[in-house]
């Protein structure tokens, strides 16, 4: 994949800048307004990051919550390396896309999340009552494997953005990398492949562009 | 891909029941406990579903909320079927494997989760400073546009899940149906790709398995 784009979402939005009838459907909701604002609406791709530290307990914290979110027969294929010293930001920095070196360099954590192309291996401890069963067969069928992990993995990147915003930070995810150079820096076991780079921090100066659009209701769905 | 496989969380878990390394970290986290509790650890993946309806309000309070978050250059490539009629249902259980067709008969809304194969046509819409160009370039770029659809639409299936239980209803996404079928009969122009089931509704009669086992930090993850 050679697409350089950044996972953009770009000015914090204050509930009272919702459309009228986003307003209202928040209010159908059973989460707490101020945690969709959190989440969801107020939360923004960041840009730039201040020097603020993130903790490992703030890391620790944003995985013991998101883990219990549902996987492919619980496979959660997901790995993750988290670049925070001098010496590991070096190595990552020369193989991200140019545009997003100077925001990564300023992120106190950079996440690599990647995907465990053997997660199989793991089947009998995530999933006892099938799991061995499932792992032989797996094995077997590398592209339904493939398939399985890049699906579940992606889900647990899409659930650890929200952890991490839960966690009071901000994220800003991105695909402009040289994924098989970070993928094998960081994971030389050439099993792992690095699908998405998480910048996690508090946000800088400037941090956000203009929000883009949001497709409508009624341009992505149908109630049959 | 035939891997037959739900995507398993498997008892509600109260917060006692938290290992008390779990209860510690999670008071790292700004998002309130209750909130964590109702996204992530009292959540389970239902397999039986109650006679309450879901109200078309919920389905857009949905919609609404996860949009916002986000995609790789705002591609937001998930397009959504929610199946609530007869009709519709009797043209989907037949696609489902058969140990699905249970619950998925018993849940008030059913939503279809499918990738656009084609949602570069949309990106001048959704990424204006650029989206002419990225538009044409991605027309031309058969396997980088997959890669970029199946990533972001992944992320887009795990905070839709989240969304469903921000409004305070139980998912049951599934794996296990015949994708092409589904996808033809419910997509019919041959360029979308159904990748997840979900159903969605209030837990019913003895809705959870026990759940299963999660992968511990140190199993997952490196701090550099």
């Amino acid at each position: 994949m050679t697409v350089q784009a950044n996972m953009t979402d770009t000015t914090p939005v204050a509930p009272a800048a919702l459309a009228e009838f986003e307003a209202e459907f928040a209010d159908q909701l059973e989460l707490a307004a101020d945690a969709q604002d959190l989440l969801f609406r107020a939360a923004r791709t960041a840009n730039s990051f201040s020097d603020e530290p993130v903790t490992d307990d703030q890391i620790r914290a944003i995985y013991e919550l998101v883990k219990y979110a549902p996987t492919a027969a619980n496979s959660q294929p997901l790995r993750i390396v988290f670049v925070r010293s001098d010496a590991a930001k070096e190595r990552l920095l020369p193989l991200m896309s140019e545009g997003n070196r100077v925001k990564t360099a300023s992120a106190p954590v950079v996440a690599l999340l990647a995907v465990d192309n053997d997660f199989h291996e793991e089947m009998p401890k995530v999933f006892p009552h099938a799991g061995e069963t499932m792992r032989d067969s797996l094995a077997q069928n590398a592209e339904g494997r493939a398939a399985m992990a890049r699906l579940s993995a992606g889900l647990q990147i899409g659930y650890f953005i929200i952890g991490v915003r839960a966690a009071g930070l901000a994220a800003g995810p991105m695909a402009g990398f040289d994924a098989e150079a970070v993928s094998l820096e960081f994971f030389p076991d050439g099993k792992h492949d690095v699908l998405v780079v998480v910048n996690i921090g508090k946000p800088g100066e400037n941090p956000w562009f203009d929000r883009n659009p949001r497709l409508d209701f009624t341009e992505v769905a149908t109630i049959l």
